[in-house]
Parts: structure tokens; C-alpha cells; sequence
């Protein structure tokens, strides 16, 4: 076998292939594993795992460390396997033996958990205040466009009149829908796992509660076993709720890419958001929409390649779902960056005026003359049988009258209400709780 | 092509390919078009659309109609393409053209929607009825069990004492959050898309809120545009929600078949509840929960299957949609089943006794005495030293003694939190609106 | 619980549960299962574990069974659970004790092996036939139209010239690579499990090399685990190869769609292959290819989904590959049918005439002009600016001349050549020896 | 938008947002793309668009930087965007404009489609060497323990006997049919996409069997519109084939670690290649093997991923094909180093010695006490019954003797067979083409 032909020593290779991607992706983790012992050591203390008087240094130097990490300056050093390891060296460093006592009552196993669980509501948070950004730029574009109609199309077949104002006010009342989904995984992760040690507890009195209400936790998991369940399940979850976000920005995506084809020419964006060709000098390529599309598509495949790492492993901890970690913590940066790009796009982008001038899209207002027949007194089937001998004949003269008064359509956009909606969705995640506590735990 | 050879005409085998399975599967949504149609009738009266003696007509011929759906007698004649048109059809035959005004102001696009997320609460409300029956199942079996200690293990190798309390409890925690999902998604479905016609709305002064009223939804899906985007991502969603219920109920079934192997012998079923072999006298197979584990793991590719069939569609109906009812409309029969053969099969389990007096379990104890050490005073890595060596030279007695004490560990297990957590999430789903709306509608 | 509330016995639901949807699954088994058996049997004989004068009996007896079969006449009783049991009734039923005999040396778990394997050979075949059918319709299309020229899209922005013939031709040349796949799934599919009992072997000295050649195999699973494995991974192999002829369909028919919008007008086709609209009379909807692409989409989870079962089950026979059968079976017929009416629908598309002649496609020409300059002897970079330059004043007047010569451009489509790559993968899949056998059993 | 509040321009945000991980990943490309660019230029030199005096000076400055990257000594340097770009600043530093030519007749996406062809070419290659050293690994511990006994077991219920040789040669033979995919895989990678420009051919004479013949290729892709539309495709048909052989992987690891439980206790591994536990002396647990499993299973979910970003797409180039590089370039490296690292783990791998003495085992030898009664002439009914009497009443005495003889049965394991097997699919590869070729390019 090759990679054994080459002199290095198996166990390096080993080590490698064990440690794999740790090393990188704890980077992420960072300031979230010293903020969770800095809670632990608060409770050992507590029950007098710790005493008194190491508290203090402790928690100093783990303030310490954690500003490294806010800074950007925390490495874990050459020779050294993971986050938590770099942490006790750099303890042990400065204060001796007391350095290792963080660990009491814990086990590997709950620390990742907690770690895993603190960043990602941390993240959680960064993608909601996005999202929220994005939803008041269609907000802002739909009441600015709310006259300008478009085609609307069913089976991309030419169909009945739209307008930019529903289509940009559609995407926004999308992600109040998505936003729905993020609380309920929010929800899901904002329960503490620390105290479940490798999945059966510890026979030391650990006080959960108060390492819950130390790190702003809406409750915790209580039975331990479930607690090391929750390690997989929380990353699909919260990767379920990221699909449904990538699912709204890709198919707007998309809109926008054929609305951007001069077959269409609906919409148009800055030449800096758009790219040229090296040997095509007319064009003005949608790349940017085109790859946030693409990272949106591959981030709906996330909550499948979680479940295939996870599915049908019977209960307990399994090395597997340190593998889990390489494809759920970067996912969090691809998304952020697709939204805040999107948003900024969206921003930019110029619709076309008079768009339903074009003869083309003149039988969109074929529904509106049936209905107009309708509403003065011609039975329906009449109506519909007299415009459409006028369609075959040639002889359709569309009135180009759009009326449409009801709550969503294009008279009445209900913009306040989707923006209650929205708000509403927002104020359920209550970060408050968890920014405060962990305010105090730094302060 | 050899399709078209055995002389049947060319129309038909389109007609039955766009027909597909259609006829089969809107017996699923029969009753909830009616129900539907009679809250669109009952608006379309108050805002001129119908005359004030049509009304009561056409209820009493839909209630009537909606007797026969629940009861099962509801039939799709020959020659007619779906539940819509049946419906229309014993309207008409019964009273004349007034029958064809039901569809007035709506389009074949926002009834269906309609049908689909009337139908869909439907199904959720059963499964959290399910599921809350197994819940209660799960947490009575804990408590009988709480004091029966069983192996816990880290990588499927022996590493802590758990127990059969700890084991059901922990699955009991886990529906808890796999409703927590449902919740998010019934409220994403419990939103009223009528009034949306083909996705861009009605030139007729519908009254949306009305219907919203008269259907119990929480609220309506506004913008028009959206509302019909909500094809396909409402069945995604729900299905994340069923996946996740599916995972749980997947893992669990795992644990069951890997503790009924003669290598366990953890757990037992009642001869009707495991198979024989024609061929080996000897074997009791766990096939009851190895089916509930593969149709769960079905359940669990549905979310990406809907995806893959929605995904990259620009805005706007497209009869792809259609398809989707294939796999989403009988999955819920299906997780509902597993749900309930689950219930009923751990009701009837049995547990073994004394299993950890086996000597290949008696190293569990070893982190017991080394923390009771630690207790004592001996520092953690000298009682680490101190049991390590006991067992490297053989002489390592446990003391096969438990104090758990903290919460969600084994003398503690938390049951009443756990139920408290059940009952919040099954509260939130306030069903008792969308019941008496249909109530009243139905009087 | 409910269901068991209803008074049903227990033991009913509980194998109705098991059961599952066998007894109508089973019958796309029926002939293959009989098939299996009558080479069985054969082989028995020949080593002395049936009587010389049983097996004619027995044979005449399968015969008249497979002969049912294949008239659609075979129906499995009430109170049968599957295939096997039921052709082993009707045996006992004519022959007495005899019938039970050929299940000597089998288990159900080889038998059902063999009858998947017989069975998806079979509708492989037929996929490649349809395939092949419609190959030869896209390439007698690109043949016709190799002249009438269309714009050729990167980024769905308006790019470069491009042909019907071309665009007809590549979809072609798409199919040849997709049998290559499939072909590759066939020759995985086409070797003898039976004999691998229950996955280990039998002690009595079956002849499975007879039987291998008696059922037209090309080889056989020789080792007995590795036979048993091969449940579900042949599954999800031919589905791979499934998905890929899907996926090509699936592009297939987002172009026609795209193409039958107003917005592009490309193409058309007949009104019986289009769908109106019940309040639009001037709608004529894609509807077959919505429906094609939207079942490939479908068809293309399906290795997924096989995947979520098969995954992280150790080896061995569990009852979870049962499942597999539900989302299998029917597939291929819903292939089969998408290949079927996609070449019916091809072969009657209208091409629009003269497509280059809209203004907006006339920059399609300008890398042929800068090209030209080349070829001239201008440099490059100069072609390019002055081309460029053109554009920009609005002077630009394209040659809306087209000499592409090489292989695979649109003046030299090698139609030939693509030809010859498909009859090459076609004939590599030698379905002769398969037949021939099976003839030879059957005469 | 915070993003844009930092004060960096926006140019800087979407160039990095289009480049993404370009950079990195195109360090994978990078010799190939040098292979490339030789191969064009020769071509180009013999139909008289490159002079022939600038032939020689163009490939000796790219046989310098192949060897550089060859040695890992290629950088992309800041500012330059990709590795075609990279490749032009070095050759144009000295060459000057002579360097530019390279790209005549060709466009970034034709490069990029023959860039990726030749890498996976040599990417395949490689993982077929290291599968056929992994399979003579198994094959030659299949021979060593094909006498040692190991319980078969069937719905993990203790079934029939089994061995060591049969359960190692079962997994060879399985890697046999996941090379049969891969070869077809590499069928359809190594056909020549060069010539198709941006999708729609060139007007400029290519020469594209010569530079299908430089380059090894086995043919080419000749419709140019197919060529591009390989792209997405040629890494989604990979990555089935890669998909297989990491579930046979899987599958491996998952009975390992089984085995490995002291529940089961079958093998076992040197202490280099387990862990231990800091707070559990006795662990000795099988991450390696849980590592191998979750990679494999993550790549058992790329297939799906890349459909998600392919699907739905029309006909033509989008931007979207450049996330696939994110997830289909490092994949080799993953799979490859699971497949030697159970490689050299197996091969360290301890059998436990007569594991069938242990009573649990008994049973397993029913099966074989009644087929040898119905051997000495008892009715296969009788001797069910009489063993059966023997099991319940508690006097079931196994013979332990095994008499196996039919092909792929413990007793006759068939090795060679399934070694030759192997041995006509990697034949079957023709690396010997592709090899010649490119060392003659680089001679």
C-alpha cells in the first residue's frame, strides 16, 4: 500500500486520518468552548468541585482567551489535536495543575455538544438579522414598484397580469415563512446538553440549571441519553430550516437569470455585478445570481448528507458525526454571504418600464375582459366563449385595466401586513435571554 | 414506439399519462375540497357572486357530499379527471347550472392548494395524536423501568450504566422536539391560500379574510404570488417535520433489533409480535421493527425527493407540482402506522433482568469508582492510575454501585420536565380554532 | 391506542403490517419467480434431490403457470401473503406433496434474489429497446433540421449560432452515454444468487453453475454473502443508471418547455399534446413535458432514497430490504412511459422557421465576424476591439454567416458517428444469451 | 447591509463572492490544464493558426511549469484569478504575446471540461490501484481464515454457520461490481470535450481527432452542445461509481465495528489503531472504522448533491457548474485514504479462535442437522419437526460439523474464481492508452 511505502510511520497516518479537519474547523468553535467552561467551572465551584479561590484565575484567563478568540488571534498550536486540548494547554501554561480541573464532571463528548449548540445559535442569529436586511430591501422594491406590471406565467406560458410589486413582496413574505422554520430549530438547539458527560450522566452532582440559566439556555435536554442524541439531530434540524432559507434565494435566483435573458429583459443589473465574456462582447452574464443559486442548491443537500451519516446508528456516541462538523459549520458562511449578496443585488437591480406594451403579452388581460363581461351581467360561460372567438379571429383588443382589490393582490400588496408577519416570527426567537446572560458570564 | 402499435388511440395515452395517478389520490383530499368549496360559496354570497337562495342549496348538497367522503363512499366515475370535477358533476346533476358557480373567483391552482393544506392539518393533528400515544407509552415504560440498568455504550463498545428508564425516557425527550418541528410546520401550512387563483389573483373583490375565518386558518398567505409558491414547499416542510418524527422512530427500532440479538438478549416480544423461519426452528426475527426502521428511513429521503422534483422552477405554477402528491399524500398513512405498530409493540416488550450481573459488563463500573475515589479525595489522575491498574493485572471488583443524582441522569430521570416540555409544544398547536371553525361550517 | 381500539385483533394488524404492499408488488414477480423455479428444479434433479419422473410434472405445471402470468391471469389468493407461497398452492393443489419439493436447497431469501434479478433484466431490455427508439427519432429530427439555425445560450443570455440539428443531436448523444451506465448496472444484474440460501450457503451439493446457465446468466454471485449483499445494491445501481437516462429527460424537456414559451416561440406542438386553460382561452400548455420532467426529477431521488434504507445496515438479511421493493418495482414503468411519450411528443414538435431573423439574436454573430477577421490576418485582440467598438456605437451588422466545420459543429453534426457509439454500447449488452436461455427452458 | 458597512468596496466583495474557492481548487487542475494547452497548441501549429517556429518555445515553457506542478511548486499568485489565467502570466512573462495564443480556437469553458476529464482520469485511476490493493488484501485474509467459523447471522438473530474467508471474500467480490460501475464511469469521462468552445463549436477548422488521439482519449464527445452539457454530468456519473464503492466501505466498517463490541468480541485491532478514553481505562474503541464509515457515508451523498446543483438547468453553460468543483474535487483524496487505511487495518486485523464454542451459538447449526436427516432419507417435514421437539424440550445436540461444497459456499470459497473476476474489469480499464499518449506529450 502506497501511502505506508513512504516511510512515514503508521501512526502519523493514523493521527492524520483521525484527526482529520479538526484542527481547522475548532477554529469555529473557539470562543464558544471557553464560554461553556467558563459556566462549568462556575458550577463546579458551585458544589465544590473547585475551590473558592481558583475560580477567579480561572475565569480570568478564560476571559482572556476568549477576547483572543473574538480577535481572530487564537491558533491551535502544531502537536496539538483540538480546541479543547489548546485551551487546558494554555491554562495549564499560566496557572499549573488547577488548569486541568475544567474538565471535572465533563466528558468530551457534552463539551463538543455545547460547543456545537453555542455556535449555533450564535449563527442562528447572524442569519436572522440577514435575512431580516433582505426582507426589508423586497419590502422597500415592492412599494417602489408596485405599479410596474409584469407578465405573470403559468407554465411559463404567458397567463395573467403581475406586477414587480407582488413578485418582490412574494420572495419577502417567503422568508417569513422560512424564518418560521429557523424558530422552531432554534428552539431545538437553545437546550443545554452540559452535564450529560459521554451520554449516562456523571455520579458527581452537577447543578444543569445552573449551567443553563449561566449560558441564557431556554431549558435544557434532560435525560442524558438524549442529550448525546441530540448531537446530528440538531445539526439537520437547524440544516432543514438553512434549506428552506436556499430554497427561497434560489428560485428568486432564478427568476431573476431569466428575467435577465434578452428573451425576457425584465430587470437589469450595475455592469459590476455582472460579468463579460473573453471573446463575446455583447455580454452581461448574471454570475452572481447564478452562484447564488448554485450554493443554495447545494446547501438544500445538507440536511440529506447529515441524515446519511446519522441514519441507523443505534443510540450512543460513534466517532461518525465528527464528520458531521466538516460539511454543517462552514455551510452557516456560505448561506450568510449568498443572502447578504442577494440583498445588495436586489438593491441595485433596475426593472424595465412598460413592459406590457410588447405585443406579446397583450392576451394576459383575456381573464380581466371575461370577468368584466361577468361583473356586467354575462353569464360566465357566454363571456368566456365571446373573447375567445375574438382571440381566434385575430380581433382581441385587451382594455389593459387591472383591478384587482382583494388583500394580496396586485391593488392591495398587504405590505404591512407581511411585515407584521415578519416581525412577529423575529421577536419569537427572543435572543435577548441569551445575549444577556452571556453578557454577565463576560463581564 | 410501441406504445402507440397496439392501436390505441393516440389521445388516451396522453390522457392517461397526464392523468397519472390522480383519480387515486384525490380520494384522499375529497372531503377537504368540499369543505372548501363550501367556505368560498358561503363569501362568494356575502360579496354578490351568488344569489342569497343559492346558498343553502348548494351547502346542504356539499354536506351531503362531504357525509358520503367521510364515510368512505365517495367514488371518482369513470370518465372524470378528478375530485374537482366530481364534485361539480353531482352539484350539476343535482341542481342544474347553479352547481357550476362553486368556481367562481378561484382557479383549479388555489383549490388544490386548498385541498392540500386542509388535508394537511388533518394529518399532522393525527400524528401528534400518535405520537403524544407513544410519548405516553415511552414514559410509562420508563417508570416501570427506571431502577433496571442496562449496558450504556460509547462506539458500541461497554462503557457506563445506563438503564431502561433512561433508554425510554430518552426517546420519550426526543418526540418532544420532533413536535416542536411540527408545530413550525403546521403553522406554516395553517395559512389560507384561496383567493390566490392562478397565482396572481382575481379581478373579483374577494373577501379573503373571510374565508380565512370560516376555515380556521391562523392567518392567510397574502401576497398571491407567494401563496401559490407554497405548492411544494408546504409539502417540503411538513415533510422535514416527518422526517425528523421518522429519525427517531428509526433509531429506536435499531436499538430494538440490535437488543433482541442472542448477543444482547436485552429485550423480548411476544411471539406475535416477531417472525419464524421455515427453515431454522430457532429464530425469533424482529421484523415488526426492522419494517417500521426501513419505512422510516423511506420517510426520511422524502424531504429531498419533493426537493429534487421543485427545485429550479422559476415562480409561477408548473404541473410538475402535480407529482409530488404521489409521495407526499400517502406518506402520512404511512409514518402513522409505524407510529402506532411502535406504540403498540413497546407496550408489549419485555425486559431481561440482571443483565449487567454478565462479567463482559463489569468494566461499566470503572468511571463509578474512580469519581467515588475522586469523592474521597484522591486526585482524579491518581484514582485514574489507581482503577487502571486493577484492571490491567485482573483484579478490578466493581462496587456496582449507581448514585446518579443530577438531573436527566439515571436516579433522577426528570419525567415530569419531560412531560411538561410535551404538553407546552402539544398546547401550541391550538387545534381547538381550526376544530371549531369546521364545526360550524359543517353544522 | 386507536387502532387497536376498533376491535381488530391484534395478530390481523399486526401481519397486515408486515405484509405491506407484497401481495401486489409480488406480481410484477410472478413469471420470473416461475422461471427461477423451473431451473431450480431442474438442477435438483440432476443431483438427486427430486425424483426423475417428478420434475416433468412439475415442469408442465410451471409452464401453464408462467403462461398465466404472462397473460395477466395469475392472481394471488386471499389469505396468501406472497408469489412464492401462492405457485407453490397451485402446485400441491395438482400435484400433491410433489409441489412442496421445490423449495429444497432454497431459502426465500435466494428466490427472491433470483426473481429481482430475472425480473429487472427484463425491464432493462425494455428501457434499452425505448431508449434506442428514441434515439433514432432525435437523430432523423437533428438529420431534418440541421439547417435551421437557433441561438445557442450561455447563461440563458443570448450567445452564439446554433442548430435544431444540433440541439436534437446532443440529447441523442446523451442516451448513447446513459445505456453505458446502464449496461455497466445490467452486467451487475446479470449474475446467478441462487444458491446463496438464507446468505450462507447449503449443505446440500447444489449445482449452481447449471443454474447460472439455465437462466442465461452471464456469471454468477459466487460467494454466498456477497449474494445475499447484493439485495438493494443492485437496486440502487440500476437506479443510479435509471437516474441517469431520467436526468437527460429531464433537461429534454425544461428546453421544450422554455422553448414553447412566447417569450422564446422556438418550437410547438400538436393541441392534443397541449393542455388549455379553463379561464385562459388562449393557453396552450406544455403539460406532457411539465409531467416528464417532473417524474425524472422523481426518478432521480431514487438512489437516495434506496441509499437511506440499505445504509448502515451491517451484512446479513433484514427484513428493511422489503421496503426497498415499494419505491423499485413501479419505477421502471414510470421510465419506460416518460421515454415512451417524450419520443411520440418529439416526433410531432413543430420548429419554428427562420428564428435568427428577431433583432435580438442578431449579436450572435459576433464572434464569427471577430473570427473572420482573424482568419484575415487582423490579430486578435484587434478583431475583438473593433468588433467591440462596433457594438457599442450601434453599427454592428452581423455576416449572419455560419462555417463551422469540424467534428460535432453545426456543419458537420458526425450523426454517423453517434450512431455508431450507440449501436456499439447496445450491442455490448447481449441480451441474446439471456434469451436464448430462457427460450430453451420454456420450449 | 453589514457586509458592505465595513468600508470595502463593493467590486472586492463580489469578486470574492465569484471567485470563491477557484483559487485552491484549481491547484488540482493545474498539471492538467498544462496537458491540455499542449495537446492545442500541436493541433493548432498543424492547421496553421500558431506559426511553426513558436510550436517548440510554447511546449518547452509548459513542460516547465507541468514539472513545477508535478512538484507542487505551481501557485496561483495574488490577483490572478484562475489556473488558466496563472498559466498564461507565466508563459507570456517569457514568452510574451506568443503566450496569448494558447487560447485560440478555445474558450474557458472547453478548457475547464477538458481539465476536469483528465484530472478524474488520474483520479480514478488511482483509486482502482489502491481498490485492487485493498481487495488482494481481503482475498489473501479470506484465504488464511477460510477455516475459521463464525456465526452467519440473519435480522442480527444468530442463523447459520459462516466464516471468516467467506465474510472477507464476500467484500472482494463486492469491490469487483463497484469496479464494473467505476469502468463505465471512466468510459464516459474519457471521451475528448476539446473543440466545443463555449457550447457551440468554433468557426476556426479544429483538428479534434488529433487532439483526441495526443491525448489519449478513447473518443470524443463530437456534438459540441453534449461536450458542454458533460459538464455536471461526467462528475455525477463518478461520483455514483464512487458512491458504490464507499457503501461497500461502509458496510465494512459497520461489521468491524460490530464485531469489534465486546458483545460480539470476533476481532480485533493493534492498539496504534483503536483509542482509548480519558476517563474510561478499559475503552478500546474502532474510530478508524467509524471514521471510514462516515466519510464513505458522506460520499455515498455526493451523487445527490451534484443533482441538486445540475437539475433543472437548461441546455447550455451556467456559472452554477463551478460549485461542483467545491465538493467533487476533494472527494477522491477522501475516498482514497478510506480505502488505505482499511486497507492496512484489515490487514492488521485479529480473529478470536473458536468462537463458535460458546453456547449462545448452538442453533446455528439446526439447518445443517435437518438437511442431513432429509439426506439420510427422513421427509424434509420430519426432520423440521424432529429438530425442532429437540430445541423446545432442551435436547437439541448440534453435530457441529459443516459440509459445504458448493461454489461459493464455506467450503469452496471460489477465490480464484472471484480473482479472476476482478482481474477482466480492471483489464478492462485501458489505463495503457491514456498512458503512452501523455508520455509521449511530455517526452
Amino acid at each position: 500500500m502506497k501511502l505506508w511505502d513512504k516511510g512515514i510511520p503508521v501512526n502519523k497516518l493514523i493521527e492524520d486520518f483521525t484527526v482529520g479537519q479538526d484542527r481547522e474547523l475548532d477554529l469555529y468553535l473557539a470562543p464558544f468552548d471557553v464560554l461553556g467552561s467558563m459556566a462549568h467551572i462556575t458550577m463546579l465551584e458551585s458544589i465544590g468541585l473547585l475551590e473558592k479561590e481558583e475560580l477567579p484565575s480561572l475565569l480570568n484567563e478564560l476571559k482572556a482567551i476568549y477576547k483572543q478568540a473574538e480577535d481572530g488571534q487564537f491558533v491551535i498550536e502544531d502537536g496539538i489535536e483540538d480546541v479543547h486540548s489548546q485551551v487546558e494547554s494554555m491554562l495549564t501554561e499560566k496557572l499549573g495543575d488547577m488548569g486541568k480541573k475544567i474538565h471535572s464532571g465533563r466528558s468530551r463528548n457534552d463539551q463538543v455538544l455545547l460547543d456545537l449548540k453555542l455556535f449555533t445559535r450564535d449563527q442562528i442569529r447572524q442569519l436572522v438579522d440577514a435575512t431580516n436586511d433582505l426582507f426589508k430591501t423586497l419590502l422597500s422594491q415592492a412599494e417602489k414598484t408596485k405599479d410596474q406590471l409584469m407578465p405573470g406565467y403559468t407554465h411559463l406560458q404567458v397567463a395573467m397580469p403581475s406586477s414587480f410589486g407582488l413578485w418582490f413582496s412574494a420572495y419577502a413574505e417567503s422568508l417569513a415563512d422560512d424564518l418560521t422554520l429557523m424558530q422552531a430549530a432554534f428552539k431545538i438547539t437553545n437546550q443545554n446538553p452540559l452535564g450529560s458527560a459521554a451520554g449516562y450522566g456523571s455520579s458527581f452532582p452537577l447543578d444543569r440549571q445552573m449551567t443553563t440559566d449561566l449560558l441564557g439556555f431556554e431549558t435544557m435536554n434532560y435525560n442524558v441519553v438524549y442529550a448525546q442524541m441530540g448531537r446530528g439531530k440538531m445539526e439537520k434540524t437547524v440544516s432543514f430550516a438553512m434549506a428552506s432559507l436556499a430554497a427561497t434565494l434560489s428560485k428568486l435566483a432564478f427568476d431573476v437569470c431569466l428575467f435577465m435573458s434578452q428573451n425576457f429583459g425584465f430587470v437589469s443589473l450595475p455592469d459590476e455585478l455582472t460579468t463579460g465574456s473573453s471573446i463575446m462582447p455583447h455580454k452581461k452574464n448574471p454570475d452572481v445570481f447564478e452562484l447564488i443559486r448554485s450554493h443554495c442548491n447545494k446547501i438544500q443537500g445538507l440536511p440529506n448528507q447529515i441524515t446519511l451519516m446519522l441514519n441507523n446508528l443505534p443510540s450512543g456516541y460513534f466517532r461518525d458525526l465528527q464528520i458531521i462538523k466538516e460539511v454543517f459549520l462552514p455551510a452557516f458562511e456560505e448561506l450568510l454571504s449568498c443572502i447578504q449578496i442577494a440583498n445588495f443585488a436586489l438593491g441595485e437591480m433596475k426593472i424595465k418600464e412598460n413592459i406590457l406594451e410588447d405585443d406579446r403579452y397583450r392576451y394576459l388581460f383575456s381573464v380581466e375582459d371575461v370577468n368584466r363581461l361577468v361583473q356586467q351581467g354575462v353569464p360566465f360561460r357566454d363571456a368566456y366563449i365571446q373573447v375567445g372567438k375574438q382571440i381566434q379571429q385575430g380581433d382581441y383588443q385587451p382594455s389593459r385595466q387591472v383591478n384587482h382589490t382583494h388583500a394580496g393582490s396586485i391593488g392591495n400588496l398587504c405590505l404591512p401586513e407581511i411585515e407584521h408577519k415578519m416581525k412577529q416570527v423575529i421577536d419569537s426567537f427572543n435572543f435577548k435571554g441569551m445575549d444577556s446572560a452571556l453578557k454577565q458570564l463576560l463581564h
